[in-house]
């Protein structure tokens, strides 16, 4: 689950994502989410950290006011791995809401 | 409230902190917080989340897994005010709880 995606398995992901880009020679895929405010802001985050302890996979991310930077990669792997697209998806999904 | 402080009064305010150093020509200060997992580190982040829209005040700030790295600034102050010693004051007292 955790495996390093080959590339054309990791463009094929990246694919299906909006608005994420690839970073550091690809072993890392980011993200900024603008909010209206920072309570938007930070109750993204809050969500976001429930999804990232349920799927046992956490984000690299700053924060300033209503603003959120995210990088995600898996150190244990090297690069990119599903859990990565699995977070970034689930990010996407509650930033829409 | 939200002034900037002299370099005197600013000296005076960050002696009465410990762990946080000033940054970027003087114009900010910031501290690493080490936490024993996510879980306690966003909890932390929660708490300053809360205690930043009570004061008014908000910090540029990042995570990665267990380390939350603050930094206070007032940018429309240009630099440092009593805001950014009240929040960082305040972040102290949630982390030593």
């Amino acid at each position: 689950m955790s495996a390093k995606l080959t590339a054309e398995a990791r463009d094929a992901a990246l694919a299906q994502l909006s608005g994420w880009t690839l970073r550091d020679d690809g072993t890392a895929i980011g993200r900024r989410f603008v909010f209206t405010d920072f309570s938007e802001a930070f109750a993204f985050m809050t969500r976001a950290a429930l999804a990232a302890e349920r799927i046992g996979h956490h984000p690299d991310w700053s924060n300033s006011y209503r603003t959120v930077e995210v990088s995600l990669t898996t150190h244990d792997a090297g690069g990119l791995s599903e859990l990565d697209f699995e977070l970034a998806a689930a990010m996407d999904r509650i930033a829409a809401r």
